[in-house]
């Protein structure tokens, strides 16, 4: 605590995001990290754009990158806009959106990404949190009411559960003067986008990331898709902070990525195949496993504690991830690593129960 | 205009950057861009970094180019932050450090870095302008009194005119318990840092940026220099809107380019001997030239208007920058560029006056 910092310095909990130790070597399954490099086509992209042009600004308005972003989409180049990661989007489209002091509160599940009430508290928008039920389903019914906008993860995470296109229309269609932001950061590993969704519907925001399917956590690269009124919504506030966010090589890297389409499908694919495998083991290991869409599965053991088993596996090399909080606190996140790194896993998670 | 837009988002007027015009080949002395490429090196080490394991996010707490920059000015690693450009550090100082509704306004001069007022919207921060002197100097009698915070642009910016140490001392002491964050963005090119005065005042928060004089605009990276509770307040903020903002090729980047000292020297140097060569020629041919310690000038005709010169010498390939502002709009910025880009502004530049 400072002298020097503001109010809201002093009140916000800022989020966590997953360790990233260096003391020795992980078997990383803590951060939904892809387990697959980057497409070769991407890192030539890169080296092509690494040389002197450095010197210059990057393009503020990404438009090569809005371009095949939207043709990808079959949506117009005013409908994407590109930010550093799908974390900047959404913390751009709180301010965007969103009224502090409003009465009406915004509102999303109380278990989802966690760094949904970080925005909310730095931001000042009051927020109220949907209990999911016992089964980690969403009550959708909770979201038919007075709002001022409504978040909401597809897949969900932690849990990895996914909501079909028509529940989230119908979302979509009972709150027609509200924001309805869905945060697809893990939408390729099984569920459906409602990317085809924003012509219809100019309350729709759909937030996308290159970080987890297309193997790019390290270059900072998301989109947002929706009309272009909430586009350009988007984009006062992004130019109210920082004029260019997207580093040249980000930019190149990300084109690049958008075209590599079989490399892609064969990641993504390859991933589920893994998930669907590893949760099979684990459910004759004695674990329930919650059904997931996402490149992570949530699990909980019948008799092992999961704080326990936490601590065990990271002593034996291998990070996952626990969150100490009401509801999920017996549950671990796994990553989805490549079919060696799961048999780690369940090879030495069976030593452990 | 949009329903879904938020108070703020119909209130706030965003910044504009200089133009990046695709329609021809310009010789660009428009935003401050260093006419020479990265050092080498730094080229090299984004290629070694150009690999599978863009697939894992970065370090968020940017250990290493912490480690670089703090041994560079003789600080702690907790007494640096980096960030995606001098901006983004900007935007996370406002809401770190100054208060929505405080009776007492901010302070900055009235010509400055038009991202200040900016910024202050935005964050709902109350500020107050303070009047240049007729010549451009800032009337420093003027920021002692009540105040909620103050910030200086040194060297200023469109100016180019430095405040010495001792004038910004004097601030700082005359203002102990509000933060003074002075942006020093242009401080290679012949000013003099403040800081060495950060173990001496907690409420000093120094900005600077390795865009301009390390040849990186393309790589969007910055750093702030202050106390460890300053730099852990915008570290707060930080994590309340992105874990995550510089990405693994900048990281790598940035820690290559601080250590080319001598490379840094050479190009900062060029740029001075060629701001100086330029600034004689423009008095001879009726120009006011504002006495710059920057990458850039700032020019007023006596005869010649400035917007007509601006359009004039745009229409013959060359860019500069107008600001069509009260007290400045008979005045171009002019980007010190290569020898052979400053002959060709100032040939042009004859046949129009």
């Amino acid at each position: 605590m400072s002298k020097y910092w503001s109010a809201i310095t002093r009140r916000i909990n800022p989020y966590t995001p997953g360790e990233q130790p260096r003391d020795r070597r992980y078997i990383k399954l803590n951060t939904n990290e892809n387990p697959y490099p980057p497409a070769p086509a991407v890192l030539e992209a890169i080296g092509m754009a690494t040389d002197g042009s450095l010197r210059l600004y990057p393009d503020p308005d990404c438009e090569e990158l809005r371009t095949i972003v939207a043709r990808y989409f079959g949506l117009k180049k005013d409908q994407v806009f590109p930010g550093n990661g799908s974390d900047e989007l959404l913390a751009f489209a709180f301010p965007a959106f969103f009224d502090p002091g409003s009465a009406e509160p915004i509102l999303f599940p109380d278990i989802t990404y966690s760094f949904f009430p970080v925005y909310a508290t730095l931001f000042r928008i009051t927020f109220e949190r949907v209990p999911l039920r016992e089964d980690f389903s969403i009550p959708l019914e909770s979201f038919f009411r007075a709002n001022g906008g409504i978040l909401l993860a597809n897949p969900n995470a932690p849990t990895g559960m996914c909501l079909p296109i028509d529940a989230i229309r119908s979302v979509l269609a009972g709150n027609r003067n509200r924001v309805v932001i869905v945060d697809e950061a893990y939408i390729d590993f099984g569920g459906d986008s409602v990317a085809a969704l924003v012509p219809e519907f100019p309350n729709l925001l759909v937030i996308q990331t290159l970080s987890k399917s297309r193997s790019l956590a390290g270059l900072r690269v998301g989109f947002a898709l929706g009309q272009a009124e909430l586009i350009e919504g988007i984009n006062r506030i992004k130019n109210s902070i920082n004029s260019y966010t997207l580093d040249r090589l980000a930019l190149a890297g990300a084109v690049a990525a958008m075209r590599e389409e079989s490399y892609f499908q064969d990641t993504r694919n390859k991933i589920m195949a893994t998930r669907e495998r590893t949760a099979d083991t684990l459910v004759g290991l004695g674990f329930t496993v919650i059904p997931s869409q996402a490149n992570f599965i949530f699990i909980s053991h019948a008799t092992e504690p999961a704080a326990s088993l936490f601590s065990r596996l990271r002593e034996r090399g291998i990070l996952v991830r626990h969150f100490n909080q009401p509801r999920i606190d017996n549950y671990l996140r796994v990553t989805i690593g490549t079919d060696a790194e799961m048999d780690a896993f369940l090879t030495t998670l069976k030593t452990l129960i």
